[in-house]
């Protein structure tokens, strides 16, 4: 546990903030107990690739994959007995749903999860598992929303905010208590940026611990809400992002204040950053990340200089990303690093030509994955057509031999960029 | 630290074999500092699936993401002043060239690895980062042996074997004590077998410390070398198995004396029961598993009811897995719950038809990721045509009752099996 310090963080404004160090301590002491202290290590390589000392918060490694669980359980805690009896509503196609469902099944209170309609069965089935009343409403989040706040009024059940709610924002805050336990020397901490409720939780934790801590916030680009509504810009968010964690078109009022109060900058990652954060913790420290799990390292991918020779420590936030989905992520990255490409190579329409041509990627020894030709649609003379060959290499440098050699022999080749 | 029990594991046979209970205590003293005590945690969910009380052991978050650190490294202290000056020789392309890479050039020691031609060279260029020298020879890991064997000998080096060698079992051997001092009541152990290192490591300090630990192998359905020596059948060693790290055709000689005296049983897996478990690891664990380092959970997955109500000890032996391997795995994966599909529909050829049928899938709100026709190679009249239709769904449910409406409608559906 953390010794608290003297002082408040930034004198008065921080006592006049809406969550306070000590509702994160007081929160921290009521969950420590029924979530994991997940484990907080250094990663020797991404320090190493970065130039930068890295600390990964595995919160990917709670029961239901998320840290979301924290908030949950610390509202759910501050339920009176009536509360308690009548049961809560949350309403989530993600994270919160499992959080929510599991800490109140746990505890004996009724809970009950709307989801939009469309939500994979899987997610349903698995907030279902923990003993949720789901039901299914709506196409889009702010339909589902709707409902549950007409049905928590219907049926006198409480509300679970996701991220703007006091309790929430403190019971996410036991992070940082934890982070600086273990790695105390930390100096700037990057943070995920949906609601704002972890980073609220987290600045006002750590900024109590250590008055100078750098906290950094981080958004998906297509998503930029708490970036717009801090800086004043207009914020234009739409699209699908892999980071759907944090997709949020409407940021919170509290957190907004904490976030004003305590955040020195949000910084904005790309689809293409996130992707490579995601395949960089897989394939590096051998872990599932989300893609809003993943954001905090995206952002030193984005741009490493600010950071170099710092102590930094990133919280991968969840762990819960589609499978087909990541399969895609990670043949994308193969496809940026030139081990996966397609070749639309130029051939004369006669026997044997494609038996010439392959047999220079047998000299080369790459692996064909599929050919198909183009006849009808191209611009070149009837009697000329186009083989679009997909191959496997063992790096770019392989590629790139294989490329030369087929130049040398006359084909005319070029590289159809996928990605 | 676990405390030595009195008596050895079973009287006379123990103190005959090539490797003690003392080896590898002294082989944790000497290592311990130098090797990361990777986590060993319970699996809610895993032990729900399967029945029993399942802990995994996490030795692909050692810092080459293998258990093979810990044997090289031991052997590696045991070297004269005088061999170590000269150097040391390995052949490996896979995580044992990693470990003996890694640990020589912590200590100062010259490290040559003989890897087979062809090796990718992302593995090529992480064993040279290590500051070893690494050359490729051969087409087959014989030929790569036989160089480094010879190499050995011209140039006085120390041969440092993946397996079979006491100093290097006795090292592999101290994962158990750790197991065991995190999980004291495990009553069975399943271990994968290549070489039979790690098994008769971990067996030989199990046994000491616990005489009825049950000790299981498990090895691949393609590779069942060591069970084929144990139980006396005749091996047919071939295949490209997703379990590389134990595709081995010759087990060690001491291994074999050890696994032959301490090991219960050794059960076979096939490829979809190791890519089953890869996957499991995957999505449950949210981490990532080499073929042979799921081999434990694969055998779980082939066979659940022997184990069910005990104790089990799995561990994690590596995570060096390719990531279009692993991209494959996730996606047939997905392929058997459903989720992916190719149908096969047979369509009149004449306008309108695609789109009477693509309404249907849009009805279902079914994701359509591929359409290729069949016009010339059907057997059909030649007015009837195939449409072949890759699609993703939420799930098996989702695409039956696609199936059904398709078939209600009047068309000839059928589900073509990838895998």
């Amino acid at each position: 546990m953390i010794v608290a310090q003297a002082q408040p963080a930034s004198g008065d404004s921080a006592a006049s903030l809406p969550v306070t160090f000590e509702d994160v301590r007081m929160a921290h002491a009521a969950i420590r107990d029924s979530i994991i202290n997940t484990p907080c290590l250094k990663s020797r390589t991404l320090s190493d690739i970065f130039g930068a000392e890295i600390w990964l918060k595995f919160e990917n490694l709670q029961f239901t994959a998320s840290f979301k669980e924290r908030g949950a359980l610390n509202r759910l805690l501050h339920l009176s007995e009536a509360q308690r009896k009548a049961g809560v509503i949350a309403m989530s196609a993600g994270n919160h749903a499992q959080g929510v469902a599991y800490h109140a099944s746990r505890l004996g209170i009724p809970a009950t999860i709307v989801m939009p309609q469309g939500t994979p069965t899987v997610k349903v089935q698995q907030t279902a598992s923990h003993g949720a009343r789901v039901i299914l409403h709506g196409e889009k989040l702010e339909e589902a929303t709707a409902l549950a706040q007409q049905l928590a009024k219907d049926e006198g059940l409480t509300f679970v905010h996701p991220f703007d709610d006091a309790l929430v924002m403190a019971g996410q805050g036991t992070i940082a208590l934890e982070m600086l336990e273990t790695a105390p020397d930390l100096d700037c901490l990057i943070v995920p940026i949906g609601g704002g409720g972890l980073i609220s939780g987290v600045a006002t934790a750590a900024r109590a611990i250590k008055p100078d801590m750098q906290i950094i916030g981080v958004q998906a680009e297509l998503y930029p809400s708490m970036a717009a509504k801090v800086k004043g810009f207009e914020a234009i968010c739409d699209g699908d992002s892999l980071a759907e964690g944090i997709a949020v078109k409407y940021p919170g009022q509290l957190t907004y204040q904490v976030v004003k109060a305590l955040v020195n900058d949000i910084v904005l990652v790309s689809e293409a950053e996130l992707e490579r954060a995601v395949s960089l913790l897989l394939t590096i420290e051998k872990t599932v990340a989300e893609g809003a799990g993943a954001a905090g390292l995206a952002a030193l991918v984005a741009q490493a200089a600010p950071y170099r020779g710092k102590k930094i420590g990133l919280i991968i936030s969840g762990g819960n990303i589609d499978t087909r989905l990541l399969a895609n992520v990670l043949l994308r990255e193969l496809a940026r690093e030139g081990r996966l490409a397609r070749l639309r190579i130029r051939l004369k329409d006669r026997p044997g030509e494609l038996f010439h041509v392959t047999q220079i990627f047998h000299e080369h020894q790459v692996n064909i994955v599929e050919v198909s030709h183009q006849r009808v649609f191209t611009k070149l003379p009837a009697k000329g057509t186009y083989a679009d060959i997909e191959v496997e290499t063992r790096d770019r440098d392989h590629l790139d031999q294989l490329i030369t050699t087929l130049r040398s022999r006359g084909y005319d080749v070029r590289v159809i960029e996928a990605v």
